[in-house]
């Protein structure tokens, strides 16, 4: 990693097509840039890794994929490459996985800045570390200028599912416990203030995490534990009617014990957009049988990522809407699926 | 798949942003254009797998991905989705693995067209059917018109690598034997071809097809076989250059052994290029000791893929330059690898 001491051979500061183009200057960005931070193993184009845990009777292969295009590429709280980690990370660990390894590949816009490449993969680099996961393999496209926006990262990811592990929204049961593990929408309005098309300076950062040490928390004290999603794009709303439908179930909110920053609040009536639709990329929600929601709240609570850990509703029979709220006044509202599109490229 | 019976739920006849949007919008365009297709198993996101190879001692995983932005998006002899699916199978393969599952993730641009979607997907469900794997999990993404180039498209793979296999270019030894698959050139010169830059109207096919079961045919009749790597971008020029520089050998390539289409060398000699460094998306290079080659000729001449495959050059040791051609004429002349770039945007 010494990488001062060493001659770049990349001549110049912005991509080029060559960079792209299957020869020296491609195997040199690539070189420099990407594996001398990643430090995959293999020198081949596939990586090959063996896991214990895969060799285990029942146990199961995760496999997820995302692709993010997210504008601005940095923003408060993070970067593409850190939403790319984390992104694909939490799939995994929703889905009840020990992530184990991911892949990430690029496509760099001709001309987009080597030093942004480099602060990119340096925290995706930092990110993977913390979250226990190995980027072991990765490809890279160029195309021409106004042929993608800056760069866009495709990150694959796999892990274990342990033996006996079944998490799904097919699980919930009428009483089961919905807990969300911190406060909703910083991301969206994050990305929103970021873009600078709207007069608004709040002080806010993306929640950009994470997950998967919050659900091996919760995973080992709950062994009844349903469920678990993401709330990314769409929001908790669309996260919650998809497991509701999934279930045969419907979900009672209670609007009290949404956990929402003042600054996402304010934000949202300026605007007249609805925080729970709002996307979050460090929030979950998970439904646990009522005799494990204390148990669960105190895992969460014992990690970083759940420190702000709370009910937010239920799961009840199923009613004429998937997902309904009842508001601090004992009045309910119905809270649909996402219509339309609140903010394109959030992620 | 009897999707003619059901009323679409897509308005209109282009992609919207608000099919990126994470709502109802995007969950329609998932269902009838993808999922109705690739059918996955699992309602998650994540995919859960599970496969016997993987519980033998030694077995190894392998992982790879890779983006594809070819433009064309259709051309003679398939499209950006049949290359997404063979490139990545491809990877696998040459690796020593068997190819299994895949992901597939989708940056689409506002505007394009769901019809073409919807041939793109059709064409990847069929490659992915013959070459024995499955698209098991997926994403999209919907950027801005002119954010991107009407979509790109990145696959991931898994596959298992058996116990005891252990393909590598540092395996090559001197006296090794090279052996290629079939003609070299065709993706690269029919792409050239399509783009229509040019008044060229070859009667060219991109030669892009999947070569696990021709990698599966070598790999059981060879068992010292060493090393494979398919040819993409940078052509055998570049593929050769990097093995030998792994392997710590030279490579001396026979020109007059080379399997060239006369009309992609008449195109090459037309435009000042190189067949060596034209990309391939069905061909590959392989080493085996002298010993196995009759063997390794015989099982790929058994399988679609390798009808053509014939010797072309050989290992020896390390000289001063890693790829050397002897000429018909009985010169020789250096095979660098690709400096600069061809063609952008050729996978």
């Amino acid at each position: 990693m010494n990488m001062a001491s060493k001659p770049s051979r990349l001549r110049g500061d912005r991509v080029t097509l060559a960079h792209g183009g299957g020869g020296r200057a491609m195997r040199d960005l690539i070189e420099e840039v990407f594996t001398q931070v990643f430090q995959p193993e293999s020198g081949e184009d596939q990586a090959r890794l063996m896991h214990d845990a895969l060799q285990v009777k029942g146990a199961r292969l995760a496999f997820t994929t995302d692709s993010y295009v997210v504008t601005p590429v940095e923003f408060p709280g993070g970067d593409i490459g850190k939403l790319a980690v984390c992104g694909t990370v939490n799939d995994l660990a929703v889905g009840g996985a020990e992530p184990l390894w991911l892949s990430a590949s690029f496509i760099i816009e001709e001309g987009c800045e080597i030093a942004l490449l480099r602060r990119i993969v340096a925290s995706m680099a930092r990110e993977a570390e913390a979250a226990g996961v190995r980027i072991v393999t990765g490809d890279t496209k160029v195309v021409e200028k106004g042929s993608c926006d800056t760069v866009f990262i495709t990150t694959s990811g796999v892990g274990v599912i342990p033996a006996g592990r079944d998490l799904g929204a097919a699980h919930i049961r009428p009483g089961d416990v919905a807990i969300v593990n911190g406060v909703l929408g910083d991301h969206g309005a994050t990305i929103l203030a970021a873009r600078g098309d709207l007069a608004l300076s709040a002080p806010l950062q993306s929640d950009c995490q994470a997950l998967g040490h919050l659900m091996a928390a919760v995973a080992e004290a709950c062994p009844d534990l349903r469920a678990a999603r993401d709330a990314t794009r769409g929001g908790l709303a669309s996260a919650l009617n998809e497991m509701a439908e999934a279930a045969g179930v419907s979900v009672e909110l209670d609007e009290a014990a949404l956990p929402l920053r003042p600054e996402v609040k304010g934000m949202c009536e300026i605007l007249g957009l609805d925080p729970l639709y709002l996307a979050n990329e460090g929030a979950l929600v998970l439904f646990v049988p009522e005799a494990e929601a204390e148990a669960a709240l105190a895992a969460m609570r014992s990690v970083e990522a759940g420190r702000e850990a709370v009910v937010v509703g239920r799961a009840v029979e199923k009613g004429s809407v998937p997902v309904r709220m009842r508001s601090a006044f004992g009045g309910t509202r119905i809270v649909d699926m996402l219509v339309g599109e609140q903010l394109p490229r959030i992620c």
